[in-house]
């Protein structure tokens, strides 16, 4: 018996719906029965409308299909902009506000046939007070953040696809918590206009999906970037450098075996793997990567805190107190240690394709009071070269958990089709070693 | 007899102020009175309500004066958000919008005392085609743009500072052509939330006023950075390198000749002047700043062209257009062609402090059609440092035209507050110079 449409690719989706075996009517039908099945515990969105979806399904079914999503639903995190549909970026300060136009890459995704299935719960404007969404491996789990509803929708199968923003670890985190496929293109290829800025350094526009081809159809069409759909590209194994990083100590014994595992099943595979000496001065990254983030955030929240601050959450504003303390010599050596390392990259991706590193320090923490600690995201984020968070299989790990566990391949600036292929490679290869 | 309040320099006021010389409801009414002259003609709002500006002053004299800007009007370019008051973006598809916070660097003005004096005419969307504003010194001649109303409304004393946005040329060429002091701070060290979005390259906020020393005020409440204040720090004269740059053949002979006349005044006054060899690779920045800026515009406005082509200037449907046709690895050659040249920014800056050269190619031209050529704009833009423009006093030029000339002053990117007082003390030496 063939598994229901949701449960399918979005890729085999495309090609289903190109081949006239299915309606869009039909998919979208299946991603709301597993809304009303799902949403209840979840919580993964801030706005739906299951009647709008269907008939803008059915329009497309009516008019000709087209573009690379084909009239495929796709879920946007609430720090997005959307046409006529409210976007409240997680705060009461902006309960009600309905943009009237779209974010660029909302409308780049609708450009390309896809279409707003429904808004996403975000922490609080994209920073670290939790909204309501609940892991779906496990509701007395946080689903990571600030893309929370982004990534628990994908991962229950009540969206193919969703948009997310990362400044920290705000895609590759919560997709690791929720077992998922999360990527976060380098910095500045897809664009930002419509998206509430947090950092204006360090903000990304990323995306969620259920593999990395999938991931990479949508990606492509936020970023009008045909080369990255390709993930097949690879006529080789990758060449792969793993690491553990400075912060190992911080890493669950669940993650030390399960990235073992991954590098094992890559080097059984054929990959050439070896492990990363991580250089010195890129251990001043994560900290680095924290200031700037402080330091922006306190001048991005300006008049929310100087008009609203009793509406921002206790942590938040002591997050913009905290970055407004900062001297601008602090935050500008911090920029400058970003510079730098990304100017002596080769020191960390010496003969390498992608650096294999865990996503984050284990399995979604217990309790929904926190999103989890994004120390294994800030390095990569700062030095902004694409990230692609890659689930573990069950089969493969010792653990007996029903939570997700995940690793994260990192590429080079402006190199994100090959580390898409790279990571698509990869997810092949633990598919094959967990059958 | 005293000049009117609104031909005093800010400094000057806020010094007035703190000793309870003059109310702010004073100095409202002297704004407001030659808007009542001048705006008629000029055109330099978008929005204003003199009402409303003279019952906010009057709070202030009601309450206590506070910050740097110390109850001071502030206009504001119509792409920068202002809660509850219309920002529409020179564009008829944003008429009627209100948002419903401050952006960030408008917070931040008013954090330090200032407040939303008017809006200001944008060329539409920040890009070329231009709104109603007329050049005060000439009225059938561009005021420059985008930010037209910006340099208008400071060049004709209807407000004492105003705020712009620049992406190639928009705040240094109007201030150029209107003959008032502009200043475009290292990129990122003002916040851009709440700003509409045309290249997240490329686009900085600066500001207008009408001196370095008053230019120096706002933008350093804007980036919340008191350093940037102190513009008569200089110990000793600068070394200053001076060009025409690689594209003199498009510039004027009385931009020449202006040109001669400051470096021949800065040499006088007992700088060290000397001619900058122009590092050929550097040439190349001019191209490659235009080709980022077209095909981040191209991706910026993906929601305006797909749903509202028809409420776009054919000028600006075009630049999508030609944005849209530019493949990725042209991009991402330009952009590494700008890190380039920054990365070895001291061939440019070689033992000067700034570097001293022509902030337009002449001055105003004549017509109201088109906002006049930003090449002088776009190397400096893509090397992100600050940007000055400081007029040249009619004493020291041959011509008998009532058109403002400027030459513009160059800084490193981060020494912003070294080249403030580099263009201050420019600034003094043309004013003894044609005292």
């Amino acid at each position: 018996m063939r598994p229901p449409l949701n449960r399918l690719s979005a890729a085999q989706l495309v090609r289903m719906i190109a081949s006239r075996e299915v309606t869009c009517e039909a998919i979208t039908h299946s991603f709301v029965d597993a809304v009303g099945q799902r949403e209840n515990e979840v919580r993964a969105f801030a706005w739906i409308d299951a009647e709008r979806a269907l008939s803008v399904a059915r329009g497309f079914d009516l008019g000709a299909k087209f573009g690379l999503l084909a009239g495929l639903p796709v879920a946007v995190k609430d720090v997005i902009d959307t046409a006529g549909i409210a976007t409240e970026y997680g705060s009461p300060i902006y309960a009600g506000r309905v943009p009237g136009a779209d974010a660029a890459c909302v409308a780049a995704v609708r450009a390309a046939g896809g279409y707003v299935f429904g808004k996403t719960v975000t922490a609080e404007l994209a920073n670290f007070t939790p909204g309501p969404t609940r892991n779906p491996h496990g509701p007395e789990h946080t689903p990571g953040g600030s893309s929370s509803g982004s990534a628990a929708a994908v991962a229950a199968h009540m969206a193919p696809f969703a948009l997310g923003t990362q400044t920290a670890g705000s895609v590759i985190r919560p997709a690791a918590f929720c077992g998922v496929v999360g990527f976060v293109p380098t910095r500045g290829a897809v664009p930002r206009a419509g998206v509430k800025q947090v950092s204006d350094t360090l903000d990304v526009v990323g995306c969620f999906a259920n593999s990395v081809e999938d991931a990479a159809l949508v990606a492509s069409a936020m970023a009008l970037r045909a080369d990255w759909c390709d993930v097949h590209r690879a006529a080789a194994p990758p060449v792969i450098a793993w690491t553990e990083t400075p912060w190992a100590e911080r890493l669950s014994p669940a993650m030390l075996e399960a990235l073992d595992a991954v590098v094992k099943a890559c080097a059984d595979s054929g990959a050439v793997v070896r492990k990363l000496q991580w250089p010195a001065g890129f251990t001043l990254l994560a900290d680095a990567q924290r200031t700037v983030q402080v330091f922006e955030t306190a001048r991005a929240f300006s008049a929310e805190f100087d008009d609203r601050r009793e509406q921002l959450s206790p942590l938040l504003a002591a997050l913009i107190e905290e970055g407004r303390a900062i001297d601008a010599d602090s935050y500008l050596t911090a920029l400058r240690t970003g510079r730098n390392c990304a100017a002596s990259i080769d020191e960390l991706f010496w003969q390498a394709d992608v650096v294999l590193t865990p996503s984050a320090p284990g399995e979604a923490p217990h309790g929904l009071g926190s999103t989890g600690d994004p120390q294994f995201n800030r390095a990569w984020q700062l030095l902004g070269g694409p990230q692609i968070n890659v689930p573990v299989p069950r089969a493969l790990r010792r653990s007996r958990s029903n939570l997700p566990l995940a690793v994260q391949v990192v590429g080079r600036a402006g190199a994100d089709a090959r580390a898409l292929s790279a990571a698509h490679w990869i997810e092949q290869q633990l598919q094959r070693a967990s059958a």
